[in-house]
């Protein structure tokens, strides 16, 4: 690990049985072997704990911990994260472990972070149909309100006699005959998402009072948006998240078939991206890659191998995007159980594994290019919510309509021209710096983000269906965007979901898919953009825009280069599977795409600012990565 | 509500929770406010039975009342339709607050009429696997059979060793390990259709009994077919069905993507005119649509608008077919709960929503045209029954075997040149006055049924798959389709369900589809049509008729051309999207399409009579509607 | 029947509630007249026994004997085939039944045979996830293993925490939050499949003392890979199938929709040869179809009837391949019950159905041959592994891997180019006589066969994922395909799942598909054909040959064609749907396409030795079937 340039590796994460093999009998003594020899070789150590798999003698102490799944039937031992976020006895459970590793590790000088638990929400787990749930809701939902009667209001439980008198006759909302009330589900849903970082924070408090000084960390996984991680952001020094590009694109992507193929052993060119940007987010600028795909993994419905350089190009992406570090997971493929079919940098016998050359590489190019700077700020932000996620699922109004699939064609359409991103939470609202402004599919405005939006000097694009709802799940009263006239003078009578292959055409455009709003502007906005039905497409009022359906690529590539005009944002369109980020002065450059592409156009920019060129060349090679360090932009004329 | 032009309003359909908040504490009096009020504005009213919403502590009460589904888990509170039909104490409790209801608003001079709960069987909700469920079913057929030894018989279940000893050990027929007997599923549907009718006439009666001279309604769902309607139509004064003509091309279509797509904005230009003729006879000549929809709804998997028009036309539509009122769901659109989603002639906001202004003037329209003549007798009848329905769901034989499906094509054949057509019960087969009758895919044969087959004067249709089953669900003695010999001396020795795109060409005529059944004629049939294979494709003996197979678009046209013409039948065929429908002297014309359509054969064959243009003119728009007065046809030449 | 030409019939295999109407009270006279009847008209009589269908009196008393499905429900009374094999008190309740069966009718002179049960494990029936599997697996488990240590060693257990410290800790591998341990998953399968052995080999003992001289056989199902024949076939005397190529076609095939139109009434021509093949291996030589499909079934998704002459093909061909006996079900077709649309010779009215016809012709025809040559061993074998089958299930690794499929494609391969085959067992690998060995997908070696490799003389093809497991499901030590040095220096570094569409190519020669292995040489082995990325595609070590994917059906077909040119294998490649088998110094040739085709080059080579047509002519129409006698091959040149 040492020499292959490796300076921090995380352990432990689902040791409990070995840790304690029965209750209280904990064996400690060779983990800490473990930490020492590592130490010795001038490692530093990520301890994760191991609450994530709780051994079968704590299950079967108290089986009501297991999680219960929306069909009622208890999901069980035999795998891991078998544990209800709610059940108050497992928290206690974890408590006292973490306690332990906590006093013994805590200050170990080795030991340089934790990791709490393992990818929260992972197999869908974060959402559990348990009596501790329902016990819990009672009691959540009887603070929040106070009263049944202004939950029956808030809910609007008067339609369908769905009224409750006490709050103990409120059931989970799964198994009713037909959909619930989407305000019972959504409270249900934050309920949960609370519940998770209650679960972290115990373990956070414990982890900081005992090893002070070192970094508290969780790993999450991609496109999970079960819970809020910016909630979860607050209580950790360092959001990390685990990247694997081809899984992701494999199960988690809404890619074409065409696209899934074309980039079968690249990933798709923005996931990655997308997700460094929101995790750095979320860890308030600081963020790592905790498991880095290092070869096939296992879990996807197909399995394919890496590109030759992708685990190079998927490291120094990380770097390019500000992460802190790069951890690949795993060492060495396990040869047994579950994850037997997981690739590691060593393979099962110990040999170096293909992917070992490449993160041989990598580390000493890192190593040769120095400190690296700041990656300071975009020029555009992304707000995003994870509520906003849970209301478009529990109501998507339309099949397609998901909350994640919509912010990432924004992402997408930004990245082609060559422009790095940031994301902000619609909770935390600091936009102050961004000159463009992005807020898709918010499901509802809060006041500080409504403020930081009304004085905002720049271009806000809001829309579609941002703004649609009230924070009870309910239709605004003055119609949707529900913004003060001075912000935007426009409602939205109606709305359309629109089946695939049927878009409503914007003239010279493109076109809206999936969904269309049907919306009269009043006398302040203007429509920037008409549908062909002479509907408005885009309005305007001063640099506040509204998009009146999901719009397709053309029309999210037309709109942003208009406003990177106005705006005088350079942008340097890209092609193919070519993509660029900034860090500080330096470019990083990328080719996800099977063929060799020139970087023409961003070398002659970097040229008039005088450049040069640090790593790569000029021509991209598939898998290629170039580092170009750039003055600063002299505005183009 | 009055300026509207609207005259009579439905109210209180889901109010249980507000009548009795807590057992016994009824609180009639905002309900009798709200219904003075309508009145003294000149509005009839239609009340609503609460019964498909039990509030929260009944349900508390008796848990035993809720639905359970074939999986055994219990359908719980939380939405609506939350009751199992076959559960007596839910029908005593149903019993009191109706009887409530009655006592206090039977005689309102303002209450015009009464709708008995809401949408029986939607949400699947006809079954239901529980005890009650179970023990009814016992009963019944301890009352049907008498003894196990004639159930074992009447089932067969010496086959695979099923036969019973005692009427208490039979159970319902759900998760058995591979397909349950379909006798005994088949007895399963007749009780539960039966216990949906006796919850429904115990309303009626009290309802009939408290409330005289008020017509009793049921507003039936689109192409729900888990329970007899007929069978409730003998217990009510009028047959109401729920019209969604988008959202049910979208959830409840067999229509191609094609189609869909075509009709995106419009509904299938068949569907709603099938049910609109389907009602009229389970209504015995009285119907309503008691929901239009006014806009986008919030239940399809996508929820396109109807396109500019089209609320007017499938108003008018309605009326062609004999509506007596076409009543719009809903009059506001709720800003919470479930159905947020869902348009009214109001916005949430009270301003006026896009369908408004199509239901004003659809309204002064029938108001200009004045007093409608009667709907008139068809010359066409297709006998329908829903027991085939349930029949061919429990043996479909080949996956595309839909009951529905197979009626719904020779209703489109039918309607595609221009023949109004109406529905004849298969257990009261009053078909004296039609020229033409279709028996497709009816299950088996009744008495009544074949006599008046056998009297008919006039061409029958039937086949395929008619006649194929006794009605203890077995084959024939005397092999399908079991007909006399002097009415068809015809058998069907084997039968193939085929694969999409696996037909049987009938040459010079098109093929069959889904469906081929290999039959010999006997002495005094004839095949009219041989499949290209050499076997009979079409037989006939004298004006009885028998189809070997579903046939396409292309046998059901010629073959329908060829009897009209031999009967004399006007037909004008429709072209795209144009339908036509006669009420009485007046023939309505509608342009579900897309283009602009010339009325020229149908315009031609009324000048010929000597006609008057009502409405519209003889260019159809799309979303147009034309209404010429005839006089009586003249035969052609 | 006799008429007809039959000699043997089955009877009495679902008849337990006629034989036992009431615990104890037999009643076996009914069943002595049927046998007494056959017996005087000269028949034979193969009795089942009735343990597929116990009746609802003895469920009733101890329904802990039904089985469970993995979601926990009870699968219940209402078909067939509801008990668990694990169950010991239904165990003896058979052993009662049996017991009186075998006592009365064991001896009887007409009774030649017996079948035990029917169809284990139809209806996913090999697995029951009940009480007593899983206290039966307990015990089976800590036999195994003896110590927990041991197992947790053995499976891997440290992972994800997952280690027991008791034998009842362990669960039945189901209801886990995420996929189960897959060696966990593999020893229920095990356990489970013992348990059809054990049940099966209770009756067969009974039968074997009762009834001397009688052959014991059971009718197994096709494409059922859930236990193990193998094991089976020791206590057996015949395996028997039941063949019903139209509807596997339709539900087990993994044909591509073009396939299925164009064999939609012939069947697939290679699926019925596959089992016929693999049963003989099951049966040590001695195999029956024991149900042949003699029209359209019921069971399938779709059920067209057999093109004309199919009947005669499928039974001629289970001649071909070296059955004892055809039978047909059945006799004739029940107008009642779950299987009132499964054809039989005659229809229910008791004329003759379609296939009666057939069933006649090939009786007179077989008579007319008079007795045939044994049908000795093929120069081609297969290896087949029940075990594979169940790994690959648990652990596909890509979406497509199927054992099943894998192996099929290899069988079609060699029987496109005219090559008869025979199926050895892995766990009996005599493999001695054969000059081609192919080994696909073979889970994990066993010393026996790994010694029949080594020194066997001739060629061996093994890969893709042969050998790439334990017995343990682990990855080996010494990486896969884990052989020897001195059989194949080979470590597969890699592997790849690929989605359709997706292939490697092997230039000149075809492509992989679904499956790629990156496998790296020592100097003993060499790539005799090489991946266009450059990685060896075949690899060769004197005459042993390993694939590194998954051949699509060009490099099969390349690859047989060089080892048969190697090995001097007489090939003689069939166009469309003709095939062929060797029977002894018979050839037949089988037309399954629908145009007719020359038999030239067969006829050709059968001229050069002499030859003699024994049935039907050198053009083989649709449906066609020839029969050729001809000489000892003379080797080409």
């Amino acid at each position: 690990m040492a020499s292959l340039g490796l300076s921090v590796v995380r352990i432990g994460e689902f040791a409990w049985s070995r840790l304690e093999p029965a209750r209280g009998g904990y064996q400690l003594d060779w983990l800490a072997r473990a930490v020492d020899t590592l130490a010795e070789n001038g490692l530093k150590v990520v301890l994760g704990t191991p609450t994530a798999t709780p051994p079968k003698w704590l299950v079967d102490e108290m089986p009501g911990m297991l999680p219960v799944g929306s069909n009622g039937q208890v999901r069980g031992f035999g795998s891991r994260r078998h544990y209800c976020f709610s059940h108050l006895g497992y928290r206690a459970e974890c408590e006292r472990i973490v306690t332990q590793l906590a006093r013994r590790f805590g200050e170990h000088p080795a030991v340089t972070a934790w990791q709490i638990d393992n990818e929260y929400g992972c197999h869908d787990t974060a959402l559990s149909w348990s009596n501790a749930a329902r016990d819990g809701f009672r009691d959540w939902l009887a603070q929040k309100y106070q009263s049944t009667e202004a939950l029956n209001r808030a809910w609007g439980n008067v339609f369908w006699s769905m009224e409750y008198r006490s709050f103990d006759e409120i059931e989970l909302p799964a198994s009713a005959v037909t959909e619930v009330n989407p305000a019972h589900m959504m409270d249900f849903r934050r309920y949960s998402a609370r519940q998770v970082a209650d679960f972290n924070r115990l373990q956070a408090d414990i982890l900081r009072s005992h090893s002070p000084g070192r970094d508290i960390i969780h790993n999450f996984m991609g496109r999970t948006l079960s819970f809020d991680h910016f909630a979860l952001g607050r209580d950790i020094d360092v959001a990390s998240w685990d990247s694997y590009p081809l899984g992701f694109l494999e199960d988690r992507s809404d890619a074409s078939d065409e696209r899934r193929k074309k980039y079968l052993r690249a990933g798709d060119p923005d996931f990655q991206a997308f997700h460094h940007d929101l995790y750095r987010a979320v860890g308030n600028g600081r963020w790592w890659v905790m498991e880095q795909q290092p070869g096939p993994v296992n879990w996807a419905q197909h399995n394919p191998a890496p590109r030759d350089g992708m685990i190079r190009l998927w490291t120094w992406e990380a770097i390019a995007h500000g992460a802190e570090a790069v951890s690949y997971f795993r060492w060495r493929q396990a040869p047994f159980a579950q994850e037997q079919m997981h690739s590691g940098l060593l393979m099962p016998d110990g040999g170096k594994a293909p992917g070992f050359a490449e993160a041989d590489r990598v580390a000493g190019e890192i190593a040769a290019l120095g400190e690296l700077p700041q990656t300071g700020t975009a020029d555009v932000a992304i707000v995003f919510d994870y509520p906003s996620a849970w209301a478009w699922e529990i109501q998507p109004h339309g099949r397609e309509f998901d909350y994640f699939r919509l912010v990432f064609d924004f992402y997408r359409g930004l990245r082609k021209l060559g422009l790095s991103v940031d994301f902000v939470s619609a909770e935390k609202p600091d936009i102050g710096g961004y000159r463009l402004v992005l807020v898709p599919g918010l499901f509802a405005w809060n006041d500080e983000l409504l403020a930081a939006l009304e004085s905002h000097a720049g271009i806000v694009v809001t829309g579609p269906r941002s703004g649609s709802k009230t924070l009870d799940f309910r239709i605004p009263d003055a119609l949707p965007p529900s913004l003060p006239t001075n912000i935007l003078d426009l409602r939205v009578l109606r709305v359309e979901s629109l089946r695939d292959g049927c878009p409503v055409a914007v003239p010279g455009q493109g076109a809206f898919k999936f969904w269309f709003e049907h919306a009269v502007t009043g006398a302040l906005a203007k429509a920037s953009a008409v549908c062909e039905n002479g509907m408005p497409a885009i309005v305007r009022q001063k640099d506040f825009v509204y998009l009146c359906g999901w719009p397709d690529d053309q029309v999210i590539d037309s709109m942003l280069r208009s406003f990177a005009g106005e705006l005088d944002l350079e942008i340097c369109p890209m092609s193919g599977g070519v993509r660029m980020r900034e860090r500080g002065d330096l470019t990083f450059l990328f080719n996800y795409g099977d063929v060799t592409a020139g970087i023409g156009e961003i070398a002659k920019q970097a040229d008039g600012g005088g450049c040069e060129l640090l790593l790569g060349d000029r021509r991209l090679e598939p898998s290629g990565i170039s580092i170009i360090r750039r003055r600063k932009r002299t505005p183009p004329g």
